[in-house]
């Protein structure tokens, strides 16, 4: 066993500290992995803090993480030492029921392991995030990066563009679909861009005006006000797919009114524990659905980061050092970023050195 | 114009009162229709009492018309005198929307023209239903019935029928599929046996124990008692489809939980004006959908009558007097009805006569 070092949450009230825990040494179908990038996601935020109320400290968060392989088990047969490497929301499921057999590990019937915040299925110990100088996941679980990206900019495909990518492809988005996105953050900015790429027709949904100019650079063609009555009602029965990113409470009826019959509202945010109300009458008499998405599968994520390089695809990011990752936090809270942090891994050892 | 007359709601508090009223001299495409038959809807409950706040007085509920055709005009094609003829729950729309050229006229961009309660499109005379001597409809709202069914338990195919069958056809129900319909009435009872005839595997879900006999004799291989915890774990998981029929406020979250992953409940009553609470974790977490269903289009309801003549299916129906009708809607208020009301028109005669 390796002593890695990391930033975890003790517990829910703790900012995250430099903390020192175990990895589990590889096995022959592990790959080890030094991380060199960690996106930061919102449910870092919940996660850390207890907000979903299934935390189990020492939290390490991170899981849009992108590194470099160190060494690779007897039995792996796709890495080597020196491929750069991603890993998602998922190290680890059954690998045999019928979801897993699908390619559709999100969904695995005996539950996913999650990067971070779960137990590895093995040997029942901790899982540990991206926020930490090294990470053993297995073979199954490990994305390739294409060349042609960024790797500092690929961190937060790992979760932000998979889970906008994932439903956009699962609901067939093409050429000349009207295509909404909810929201301009981590999540929507890649909704943009991805529906964009897959040649619909795009707009943004936003409660704040000023935003016209950003979202056309990201890909829309147009922006609505959704708390502006007269925006919202020129767009009535018009889109095929809403793509909502938004990750709280919030009232979901006028965007059922501006789907199109036979259209799809998709929830990619957990917004518990408040829950939302929805009026049937939009439902039943436009044959409309509301729908939810999580993620991505494997195979799935890897076909994303090929889609990315092909398409000149990648996140926004600012990047951060490891010791600022509560000031982003707080950031991200005010949605102050443009529009995901990532982390230069760099500044870990810095951390522990000073 | 004619001098017909019907079983009218004169306003919201009174109990339906024989009335006089008109009909439309009929245009070259309409049919002229006795009606024989009326089936009762829990809408026309609604209606009559201005329960949805847009009754305008005089209504004459029936949306569920079965008769023989007296005349026909000019440019009517399909149909002559002596034919057996359905009307359902519209009788007219645009004619040129996209909706309307899918043979989806239920979805009529500029509106349907409702059986009753409604304007008709050229002379903005009301509409006038089924509870009626005559009724007088165009020609492409007529609905042939086909001569291997039963003409009296046809009646219901128009409302009760088309509603639980569109659905299941458009979501793809078919052999093997696990399907459940919740609610057993006028629709909820429909809903099994068009499953069941479709081929799939289908479960009621029901408050009330004891409906096992009933439900098994209509085609359910599975009683699920929606309030038994033990009962609903079992079923976790389980279903494709879940056809929800129940036309007043109810908790959707403990259903999500029972469809599969991609699984689809589909909401078929207007359960307004109280909001039902949706959780998006069981959505998010198995890419499940909350859709909602209107009637069927006219070319799909002729398809239905079709399908239960080669099936065998009709609805189970009590034959009740004109006079009867007050009665009737108390009991169907207390769920006291096996499964749908019938009139039998030949008594409204006898009622001017009294």
């Amino acid at each position: 066993m390796q002593n890695i070092r990391g930033f975890a949450a003790l517990d829910s009230t703790s900012p995250l500290v430099p903390h020192q825990f175990v990895r589990r040494d590889p096995r022959e179908n592990d790959v080890v992995i030094d991380i060199l990038y960690c996106g930061v996601c919102h449910s870092d935020i919940h996660m850390a803090r207890n907000e979903w109320k299934n935390s189990v400290y020492p939290i390490v968060p991170g899981h849009e993480i992108i590194g470099k392989v160190v060494s690779a088990g007897n039995a792996v047969k796709r890495f080597k030492a020196g491929d750069w490497v991603g890993v998602g929301c998922m190290v680890d499921s059954c690998q045999h029921c019928d979801a897993c057999d699908e390619g559709l590990e999100q969904y695995c019937q005996e539950g996913l392991t999650p990067t971070y915040g779960g137990f590895d299925r093995h040997d029942s110990q901790p899982t540990f995030g991206g926020y930490s100088e090294r990470i053993v996941v297995s073979e199954n679980f490990v994305l390739s990066v294409p060349e042609a990206l960024d790797v500092k900019a690929a961190a937060p495909l790992l979760c932000a563009g998979i889970t906008t990518y994932s439903p956009l492809k699962h609901w067939n988005v093409g050429p000349g679909d009207n295509v909404a996105i909810v929201g301009l953050g981590g999540l929507g900015h890649m909704g943009l861009k991805f529906a964009k790429a897959m040649g619909a027709n795009v707009t943004l949904f936003t409660r704040s005006p000023g935003k016209e100019q950003e979202a056309r650079r990201l890909g829309a063609e147009r922006v609505v006000i959704s708390t502006d009555q007269a925006q919202m009602e020129a767009v009535v029965n018009h889109f095929d797919i809403i793509l909502d990113t938004v990750p709280m409470q919030h009232d979901l009826n006028p965007y059922l009114t501006t789907l199109k019959r036979d259209g799809t509202l998709i929830l990619v945010g957990l917004i518990e524990p408040i829950e939302p109300t929805v009026h049937s009458g939009p439902l039943v008499m436009g044959r409309k659905s509301i729908a939810g998405s999580l993620i991505g599968g494997i195979k799935e994520t890897q076909e994303m980061l090929d889609f990315c390089a092909e398409h000149g695809i990648s996140c926004d990011v600012e990047m951060i050092n490891m010791q600022d990752i509560n000031t982003a936090y707080e950031r991200m809270l005010k949605s102050d970023v443009h529009y995901r942090f990532v982390i230069d891994m760099a500044s870990l050892t810095s951390s522990f050195t000073e």
